[in-house]
């Protein structure tokens, strides 16, 4: 069986208040003329379609328009979860309807779910679905009282779906959350995660994923493993901030044979632009050779290595480079005003640390696990997801 | 061809903080029901399917269950338009495959857009969709300068319609807005729509319809003709206001024979329980026959007619009524402050006036008619169509 594994689509997302929609569009279209080629028997969207939970006109129809061609043109089924960014309550309106021709979506996670069933010459592939869900409502829904971080809800939710799924069949697990290998995986993660986890135990570890064929991932922007190989991040469907500026983005063909049989192939789509940092003075970057360069119409964030604050030094980029979307000096000096506002952001990115510190002023001892799980509930529930 | 025009289903709405949804869901078997036996060739609902822009899970899960069984186990398309109450934006979210499976949605108005076309022994019907759109949001759309009211947009909008179209053929539209017959009848408008309407402008005349075959409106909750039979309210689906509560609610079923012919039949349901006002003393209204009377779990208002404050009223009321959720005394003096406090209110419900009152106490003359046409414009903007 070919299933296609893709996952952060973001939709509708824009870069420096930069629309992106075209490029997305561009590569859907891509997309569309392989899943023509290709003939999978299922795409899967493993999170975030969309880059915000209200999407607007244009990003409900583009997603519109590219789900009715695969599915009613090619005629291939597509799974699709919710993701953080996306209205997860919203996501399977008329999912009823939906369902009978091939678009199955599950919005948000609810217990006890059948997966959707596939056949291939060697029997069915059962695919179950674990949409983003973050401790605090996973609580709620389950009427549990204890703190819980998120391994061991993930640990829970993996357990009910082991618990009644047929381990002689082939079953594949589609997911949207932090998942890591181990400990040292978490130096990995990239921008498109950070707020949202707190204090360092806000993930999941993939070993309890053991008992499936293959688990498709959604979260993390760049495509990669999950301590095993069939646990898989797709990675996300373009560059979404200059931090992943080096990332080599493709979706995943995962092909599943006979029981235990799996091969995985990366497939790449050519962005109409690429999104890159460069780096020199700004007389060689606006030089005239500079016209005649690949990549000119590339998104840009430019960091500039004059010694001198030159004048209008975006205006003189932005002819040369129209969509430069940030520019950076190297190498200032900073005042010490600057460096203080630094301290202070970076003890905000890590709240947790900011009450275990205070704690530890006040009380004059470290804070305690079971209290660290009671502020690490507080912090998340009042950050929203979507920032 | 056989329609029924149902309109305001409202789903998710609470009355004084209870839910209805559990009236609502036995609302829509009965309809299911007669739809089953009935078998018209499409269902209309002319606007606000939902209570809220973001339906809760429930609200979501009543439509989807209530459209997959009309849709795919009865085998009726259904035509929906967005209503102000409605999230219109993403209200046809994954419209083209729903579409497919003959789940027509129009979230927005968009001009220029298709019909939706059945056909019969005497050839084809034309469905036309207008869903709801304010005045500022079309001048918006179609990048005009001039203000302009909600009479002149709705010309603009029929005109651009009724210029396409095919006048031999049979042509439905369908939409949702305040249309009246004539100025008398803005007496007659209902607590549902008066938080948007301001100065008495914002209404548009039944005769620019005269074009069309019939006409499915959706907006007002009491089911009523606007000039012509052919123009018509189907009204709501359940009582949704202690003001609704001596309307006689029912859904239309339109018979089209040939061109020009038209027959109209108002279908009415039981609903589970009735929405009532009572009068009475708090002694009659708790005797012991009262235990018997008809109707006890029906939703009460009750006026009380004693002329002294009573201890605890309510809960003696719900123990022979459980679902009474208002209570007032009648007939009490009114003190001054309350008094007061009444013409603030009134006042308030008028704010053009109050601009119109102030205009002339400073500048010692009336306001203009384009000034007026501002100021009922800003207002518009700056309050929410959904309170």
């Amino acid at each position: 069986m070919k299933i296609l594994h893709t996952s952060d689509w973001h939709i509708g997302r824009t870069l420096n208040e930069k629309s992106l929609l075209e490029d997305q569009e561009a590569l859907l279209t891509q997309l569309l003329t392989w899943l023509d080629r290709e003939r999978p028997d299922i795409l899967l969207v493993a999170g975030d379609i969309y880059d915000r939970s209200v999407p607007s006109r244009e990003a409900l129809g583009l997603v519109d328009t590219v789900l009715s061609e695969i599915i009613l043109r090619l005629g291939i089924p597509v799974l699709l979860i919710g993701g953080n960014h996306d209205g997860r309550e919203r996501l399977a309106m008329n999912g009823g309807i939906l369902e009978k021709q091939g678009l199955h979506i599950a919005g948000n996670y609810l217990p006890g779910q059948e997966p959707v069933t596939l056949s291939d010459d060697w029997g069915e592939v059962c695919f179950w679905s674990v949409p983003f869900i973050k401790p605090v409502e996973y609580r709620s829904l389950m009427k549990l009282e204890k703190p819980m971080g998120y391994d061991e809800m993930y640990r829970e939710i993996t357990a009910e779906i082991t618990g009644r799924m047929d381990t002689s069949k082939r079953n594949v697990l589609v997911s949207h959350g932090l998942i890591l290998g181990n400990m040292a995986d978490i130096q990995t993660i990239d921008d498109s995660v950070r707020p949202i986890e707190i204090g360092g135990i806000e993930y999941a570890c993939a070993e309890i994923f053991e008992a499936f064929d293959y688990v498709a991932l959604g979260h993390l922007h760049r495509p990669q493993k999950a301590l095993w190989d069939k646990v898989r991040y797709s990675g996300s469907l373009l560059k979404y901030s200059f931090s992943e500026w080096n990332q080599k983005k493709s979706v995943t063909l995962v092909e599943l044979g006979e029981k235990g049989a799996l091969s995985l192939e990366p497939v790449s789509f050519k962005p109409m632009r690429d999104l890159r940092v460069i780096h020199g003075r700004l007389e060689e970057l606006t030089a005239l050779e500079a016209y005649e360069a690949e990549g000119r119409e590339d998104y840009l964030k430019v960091i500039l290595e004059d010694q001198e604050r030159l004048v209008n030094p975006m205006d003189k980029l932005r002819r040369v480079y129209p969509n430069v979307l940030e520019m950076a000096y190297e190498k200032r000096e900073k005042t010490e005003a600057q460096k203080s506002s630094r301290r202070i952001k970076e003890r905000i990115q890590d709240p947790l640390k900011l009450f275990e510190d205070f704690y530890a002023f006040v009380n004059g001892e470290a804070m305690q696990a079971d209290e660290q799980a009671v502020i690490t509930e507080l912090l998340e529930t009042t950050m929203e997801e979507e920032r």
